[in-house]
């Protein structure tokens, strides 16, 4: 039997994100923006696993207000038993466990890949090689993280500090073996992302993780056991009672999967290797993948002359910079942003400017 | 008698202009821009000349393509006696003749000032009290040009070297004694423009002079015999015959009253004088005016967060920019344009790239 016979995925799709403002809006998050291709973030993500997870093992976790958006635009096809509702938002620990439950009950030997939707891979091969050696290690009772080696001193990116190689190693992919955890780094200042770039020992922490669904139902059950509660309650309730639904997951714990159960867990590995991956976190992000000469990202209808190193998105009309360098202009939705690409971290202050300045309707 | 009983204006509106591209385009020519208020730069040039000379005096000189918009957009009550069509575009000398030849025709005593329609004046009172004084003296058969105190090494200016004062005084406001004018000074490089600043005795050439009608037909009649010929003709064609009108604006050379007269009268007089005055050559040139606590010109709907020295033009949606300096950006048209402030004269090369990626729709 191969791992990845039993492999499911879980693609989180849930989130809200401002950073990517004028772009995203309250309405158009980031996993739905066509920020690389025609595809949105989730459409590519979805696409990325596909290889390995045959469509009806592949689950979206995300809010009413975005399933029927996400429906519509572009899974036309997918069974609503793939998509985890989550009635009201309450971070990612209580849809991780609900999907996990509910996806045992159709497989006990259910092996779980939960992939935020809105990150940006590179080496789709290598991604899948990855994935794979993780299920393997998942299999064996494991929750497995993808480390990434990092490329540029990123104070946006959370950390993993990596020990001894560890665990069973004949089936996997040599390159891919995976190590002990020692410790969950958070965001670091400039200097100290400066000093993991030379210390080997740290890897940026994708997100990304796999495990079985019993495993994780375990260590929910040990470190989180009111949401456990509320789990085997959901079960219960007739899957048409949307009202006690609702209430069942108001009283669900509000925390992210990583300080919930990661962070407390014992025997996680992590598999550190390079396909090119970015959380895309702001419009700066994108600078990391030029596609001109000139090293600038542009999208839509740019003409770039004489600019270089610059982040240049169009969705309306027509862009053109001229004799520019660093700068980030992004023009969409009726609305032009210009910003150095070092300080596109800023654009929440945007948002708060413009709800200063009665101007929502932009925000 | 009062000069200024005899004053009629000539507003020249003809010229087509890509340098404030991507708001101009063939069809929106500067002149038609609204680029400091709401209205535009040839009715503010309108407006700026009636305290001292009636509607009925006032003439727009302008081609065929413009004239119909002309009066559409603004100028309803204009009579069609008050246009000066040019059938096909000549330059300057030839409209200011037939100008001259037919507002003569009106009133032998007439002085006519000649105004760019697309130049920006910030103190309309000085400026009316300059053109009451260069009034005066073309009553008596002078040629006068107003000069600016320069205020910025300008390289895109033409300027004019003053020698001593002349001519009748009894009459003029003391502040605005004119002077013989030495030479015109074409557009000088820095070097030379810094060292115009420091030299007291050149001022910008405004391209605004006022004459005697007659005094100007004679020195065209001296200058230009070709196009006094023409002028002429063209009095006796009927105005109904188009065809032959063309035929005649055809014959007359194409040049402009500077080369084809100003350089070469003898006499000319030059008031030296300063009433917040440019061209608006460039988007750079509105920097001049800045309209916010940073020295930013803004237009529009625009929020400038953390930005200085720039100039901020939108008309469309809305444009935000933060943290940069020194940077035009425009948003019009459906188009975007950013460039740093000291590159704006390089609009035309975004013109020939537009045309090389057949996006001429765009210029």
């Amino acid at each position: 039997m191969k791992a990845t016979d039993h492999l499911y995925a879980v693609l989180l799709a849930g989130g809200k994100g401002t950073r990517f403002w004028p772009l995203s809006r309250s309405e158009h998050p980031k996993q739905l923006l066509k920020l690389f291709s025609d595809k949105t973030l989730l459409e590519e993500t979805y696409d990325r696993i596909t290889p390995l997870v045959p469509e009806d093992r592949i689950y979206i976790a995300t809010v009413e207000q975005l399933a029927a958006r996400i429906r519509t635009t572009s899974f036309h096809r997918l069974a609503e038993e793939n998509i985890i509702l989550e009635p009201i938002p309450r971070n990612t620990a209580p849809c991780i466990a609900v999907a996990a439950k509910k996806i045992l009950k159709k497989d006990p030997d259910a092996i779980i890949a939960v992939l935020p939707s809105d990150h940006f891979v590179k080496d789709t091969n290598t991604f899948l090689e990855v994935m794979e050696a993780a299920a393997h290690y998942a299999a064996k009772g494991r929750i497995v993280t993808l480390g990434l080696q990092p490329i540029t001193p990123e104070t946006g990116y959370g950390y993993i500090r990596f020990g001894d190689f560890i665990g069973d190693t004949e089936s996997v992919n040599q390159k891919y073996r995976a190590r002990a955890i020692q410790a969950f780094v958070e965001k670091p200042d400039v200097q100290t992302a400066k000093s993991y770039l030379e210390d080997t020992r740290y890897l940026w922490n994708s997100g990304i993780f796999v495990f079985r669904a019993d495993t994780m139902l375990e260590q929910v059950k040990e470190h989180l056991p009111d949401l456990a509660t509320c789990v085997n309650e959901l079960e219960n309730i007739n899957p048409k009672d949307s009202k006690a639904i609702k209430k069942c997951w108001e009283a669900m714990p509000s925390i992210s999967i990583d300080y919930g159960v990661m962070e407390k867990a014992q025997g996680l590995l992590v598999i550190p290797s390079s396909f090119g991956w970015s959380d895309v976190g702001t419009w700066n992000a994108l600078g990391a993948f030029p596609n001109d000469a000139s090293d600038n990202f542009t999208h839509g209808d740019v003409i770039a002359i004489d600019t270089a190193n610059s982040v240049l998105y169009c969705d309306e009309g027509l862009l053109v910079t001229l004799g520019m360098e660093n700068v980030v202009v992004v023009s969409t939705n009726r609305v032009v942003m210009v910003c150095p690409t070092d300080r596109t971290q800023e654009v929440r202050r945007i948002i708060d400017e413009l709800k200063a300045r009665n101007k929502g309707e932009y925000s």
